[in-house]
């Protein structure tokens, strides 16, 4: 198809020259700091290697998917799935290598379960016996499995699911049951159209050794076939589905799942820690609870992880658009012929987008240091049944999963509103990023539910230091609060412009608000549920010194590791100063509160904010260029490398539209719709859309498509 | 399809009791509140009356809509706004019942820009002559019309648009053409596949008399027919699409267009307010530039109003989920046995929830109070020519339009994450909701840069005030103005318990926001790109001031009309503390810098923000049913009126998605995607899926489907 539009360009200046010269105006040694920031398990060669694989395969192009109904996106989901699968094999990839193709597939598939909760809960949660059968057959994807432990009634509060697992002494076996509607499993993924095997969590029932009644031992791990191997449908007394239609993941079956009395045997029970004696019935104890949520707390360290990158691809699409998009001349301007200006450069958009560049460095360094806890806390539970520092642990991941995803999360949306009419479209290349992300703030563990663990572990530090003159400080957080008790009625009066005493704000101001809500629940013993909003805002609060802290240990204490030149490393140190002064900006009540802070020193903040935002801007793109996020990931007419943003956006819509292929009949007094169809097959096929499809299979059926 | 989960039910207790008990333990008076918030118009009787026609039509069933593909999803809507142009005859409907269909269809479609945009633009900018040939074809829709001014380079900067109007003084006809890629007309509703006829906004080239040189006279409409009215093709000379998918508004086709040198008669150019001399190319100054921006500044006031029931809807939702929604057991209680709490009952949950209510409250007396000020504005210029509140009213309908648009999309969204995983779903009828409300921050005038124009006018007073002791006050900012320059150096501390003190508080921090930009911009000279940050942070500031002032003055000052009982005129009262001390508590800081507050009262201020949501929390579900938002707009299983959440979810899930009709095959080693498909037939139409459908027209013609 030739038209005029052929021969025609954007006007000028053209993107891929704007983007150059932005380039060319930073001394940001852009290869070093990628090396910085991706070297961790060879990323970006790797990121490179799988690249090369994948693109040019057709099944996985992505332009289309926005046009697809959600039947056909799921088909195409799965055979992605499986031929990442077959891919693995052909190129016998590694682990990594097939986590890196998922991530750069960018899509929550039917196989996506199989490789995390399912394969974790195999390798955590079985006995040695249990594990030498399931490991071998989950890890070649002979089965394929989901993990059920949401339900319908019951999300965060795991310890309130319904399903049951009865314990039938007679024969030995489980009887899985769904009692209540409400007791549906739900939202577990690969579920509803693609397992044969479930993780399910159940409450384990067992009857009374003196009068058969029934007792709960709570929430228990069973593994269970639920689909035929062969025809894929469900098991006699199990009933499953797909939940249909939700924000994002239109290519994840996320499912529903009921059992009318299911009976499984007896090693369908997770043994490693806990189990059922099966001749006595008595139940055995796990040695420490905690652990049986030990997969869980994995999945909440990877998704802190996640959050810098996700981020740092909102921020690449919105500093690269907003470099070249040109809007309103300057206002002080007498000169008529004056150019517009990059939107970029406006204190307002900078507002907006630059700190964010900054929220992915501190992500960065705090998702290292997390790495650093989990594997160290791990490998003291694996080799000495060391648990002293899970609390800890999971304090900080749980604050720092709820703060991170929601920095994620709104920065995210902050991005696309920055870019106005184009952040809307398709061409922005954020829709799914955005829908999908959403869920982040909800899943494993609610942002606003799971900071009360972080508060009460603060609480209960505080309690012991301010108690205990004598006490050995066990972590950071006790020595923070000794600190803190020492010093805490008088005026810190810490200056905005030093960077150490940016941290000491922070830490100040969280033990302060912990010192606030020790009086409030010890002292006073006020009810925990009125306290509960400053619960929250204590976990933010730590969660927030935790980031700032770890920021400038990584750039002021130690020697950056892949090294990156000093240049860079400036550029680094004023990043963090833009990150530490915005977020206390946001919050400036709360360090005036706590006496971190005078009054009379609000009025600088602004000044200082925007002072920083002028010295990080010549290096936007050079920033968001070290995060390597590579134009197939990005899938963005406005975020791509090259920045020619407006052909990208008019061939999309001009060459790539399926609804342009045809012509239509806008004339209100006629039924018809496509130009040429007749008007009564045009009312029946509008009905059967409209109504959907109950009791019309053959109509939905793909196969009659094409 | 029978199955053992017919029998089953969900656990207690059901939804339908608890929202009984929830209305029964108010005495809020719904059907007055409805009364007096939703009398307008008619606007109660009006929507049961429509209701009751549209819902029973099967292309007006919505279940389906989360399910089609985008193509599809256009087809529905086109047809669905051809039967509401028939029902509309059919039933003799004025114009009021026909946007209350569209309002309860709750879908941007295909005709949408017909009643708004185009018909404005043609009453309100079209000269006698123009406006009997066009007002008669319009309203009849006998042409079908669209709006064409955001291009592809330009949406805030109008004035940058590239689209050109030549004027050939030989024919005596304009020649429109786009010169460039960007000068493509984007984004323009119901142009891509709908539309014949368009306003196409162009620069206005005149040649010089002296020397033929082109000179630009600024953005003008045209009316221009587009396609041909019998094959509904583009005529030759211009090339039209859809854009493609976008964030929400699949019905809606919204589209590109480029001329080349594409002819119109002189009377093309709307002339009410200017035109050109057709004998001698001479251009026809308007009396007031100001007036060809009439019908944004239309539109604009409405998207105010609307803004309050759209909240309201995602309010609804949310208070009767929550309200049913149980989670864990109250962390002080002794008792083993004792029930799961109301989400609502969470003081973290009421925070995002009930200030929200207290929100659509607000927006709507601010809204009440801009639709007089707008209505006598215009009645004003129609009647006596008189522009001098044009000022004023475009100042408040910047800036309110900038504050209520980012309220309502970011309380959407607020409400939507503190629904957790069921918000996530399509069951929570939040989706597209939350996607095309994203787009009110953009569309008509960008909520971060249309704040300047707030601010220039508070500047502008300020100077006038500060400098002319004297000067009689015109308007009301005036006054307070007067107010503020005789205090300001004064600690000022207003009560947080106070109502009026609250109002005054709000007023005195706007007006040291302007005299602190006064001093920056009037005295200091500094350039006003620098300033734009506290630009922004004023208009928010006097917007916010409006918002308190108005709702304090409708529920304190004035008798409600119509009229409620004593009751619910104390709940309102309430609802506007929560309001108030909310929203201050958000920015506390800048009260404390204006001296409005004193910092010793911060610590006072979450204290009180948790007494009034336990006040507020016993009326939530009354409160929002007074909106009346019926079952049909809200789609949701989570906010129905009746609070059945879980039966509902369930069965949307178990016999409404069509992805559960079919049976796959998850095996890797396996090409086949559907039980039964083969390998070949699915790998090919897996790709063709992948690849989209270029030169497929046939594959992708729904015609072929059924």
């Amino acid at each position: 198809m030739t038209d005029f539009t052929d021969k025609l360009r954007p006007a000028d200046p053209q993107g891929p020259s704007i983007l150059a010269q932005e380039r060319s105006g930073s001394n940001v040694n852009t290869d070093q700091l990628a090396k910085h920031l991706l070297s961790r398990n060879g990323f970006l060669n790797r990121q490179q290697k799988v690249l090369a694989i994948l693109e040019p395969i057709p099944i996985f192009c992505k332009k289309n998917q926005l046009n697809m109904a959600r039947p056909d996106r799921y088909h195409l989901s799965l055979a992605r799935s499986k031929a990442l699968r077959r891919l693995s094999i052909k190129h016998g990839w590694e682990r990594d290598d097939y986590l890196m193709a998922d991530y750069l597939m960018d899509e929550m598939s039917p196989y996506a379960l199989q490789s995390t909760m399912f394969l974790t809960s195999v390798r955590e949660q079985c006995n040695e016996e249990q594990k030498a059968y399931w490991l071998p057959k989950a890890e070649n994807f002979d089965i394929i499995g989901c993990y059920g432990q949401t339900e319908l009634g019951h999300g965060s509060n795991v310890k309130g699911i319904e399903c049951q697992a009865k314990w039938d002494p007679k024969l030995k076996e489980f009887i899985i049951h769904s009692p209540t509607i409400t007791a549906s499993k739900w939202w577990n993924g690969a579920l509803g159209r693609t397992a044969n095997h479930a993780i399910v969590v159940a409450q384990l029932l067992l009857p009374n050794v003196t009068d058969g009644k029934l007792k709960s031992y709570g929430p228990h791990q069973f593994i269970v076939q639920i689909r035929d191997m062969k025809t894929n449908k469900p098991l006699e007394g199990i009933v499953i589905g797909d939940i249909g239609p939700k924000y994002g993941y239109p290519g994840m079956d996320n499912g529903y799942m009921l059992f009318e009395n299911f009976r499984v045997p007896h090693s369908a029970l997770l043994s490693r820690y806990s189990g059922v004696n099966p001749d006595t019935g008595a139940y055995i104890r796990p040695e420490n609870p905690a652990v049986v949520y030990g997969s869980l707390t994995y999945v909440r360290a990877q998704i802190i992880m996640h959050a810098r990158l996700v981020l740092a691809r909102a921020v690449t699409v919105a500093v690269r658009y907003l470099s070249i998009r040109r809007q309103f001349v300057d206002r002080d301007t007498k000169d008529p012929g004056a150019p517009e200006q990059a939107v970029l450069n406006y204190p307002t958009v900078q507002v907006r987008i630059l700190p964010l560049i900054a929220t992915t460095f501190a992500l960065h360094y705090t998702g290292e240091a997390m790495y650093k806890l989990y594997y160290g806390t791990r490998q003291e539970i694996e080799e000495s049944g060391d648990f002293s520092r899970l609390a800890e642990m999971h304090a900080a991941s749980s604050g720092l999963k709820s703060l991170c995803t929601t920095l994620a999360a709104d920065g995210i949306e902050t991005c696309r509103r920055a870019m106005g009419g184009h952040g809307f479209g398709g061409g922005s290349g954020m829709i799914a990023l955005n829908n999908e992300y959403l869920s982040k703030p909800t899943v494993e563990g609610d942002n606003w539910m799971i900071t009360q663990q972080t508060a009460a572990y603060l609480i209960k530090r505080m309690t012991e230091v301010f108690n205990n003159s004598e006490l050995k400080a066990t972590d950071s957080v006790d020595a923070q609060f000794q600190d803190f008790v020492r010093s805490h009625q008088v005026q810190q009066n810490f200056s905005i412009n030093s960077d150490i005493d940016l941290v000491r704000a922070f830490r100040h101001r969280a033990s302060y608000l912990t010192y606030q809500l020790y009086q409030a629940r010890v002292v006073q013993k006020l009810p925990w549920t009125d306290l509960m909003l400053s619960l929250h805002r204590l976990s933010r609060a730590y969660s927030e010194s935790l980031l700032v802290t770890n920021f400038y240990n990584a750039v002021f204490e130690s020697q950056l590791n892949p090294p990156v030149d000093d240049a860079t490393v400036n550029v680094m140190k004023n990043l963090y100063r833009l990150f530490a002064i915005y977020t206390l900006d946001n919050s400036s009540s709360e360090f005036l509160l706590s006496k971190a802070l005078q009054t009379e020193r609000l009025q600088y903040l602004t000044p200082r904010l925007q002072e920083l935002m002028k010295e990080n801007r010549p290096h936007a793109v050079r920033l968001v260029d070290a995060w390597s996020i590579p134009d197939y990931v990005l899938e963005s007419a406005l975020g791509s490398y090259d920045g020619d943003v407006y052909n990208r956006l008019f061939h999309k819509a001009h060459k790539e539209n399926p609804l342009n292929l045809q012509t239509f009949n806008p004339d209100w007094r006629s039924e018809e719709i496509v130009m040429g169809e007749g008007e009564e097959s045009a009312r029946k096929r509008l009905e059967a859309l409209a109504l959907g499809v109950t009791g019309h299979e053959q109509a939905m059926n793909p196969r009659s498509k094409l």
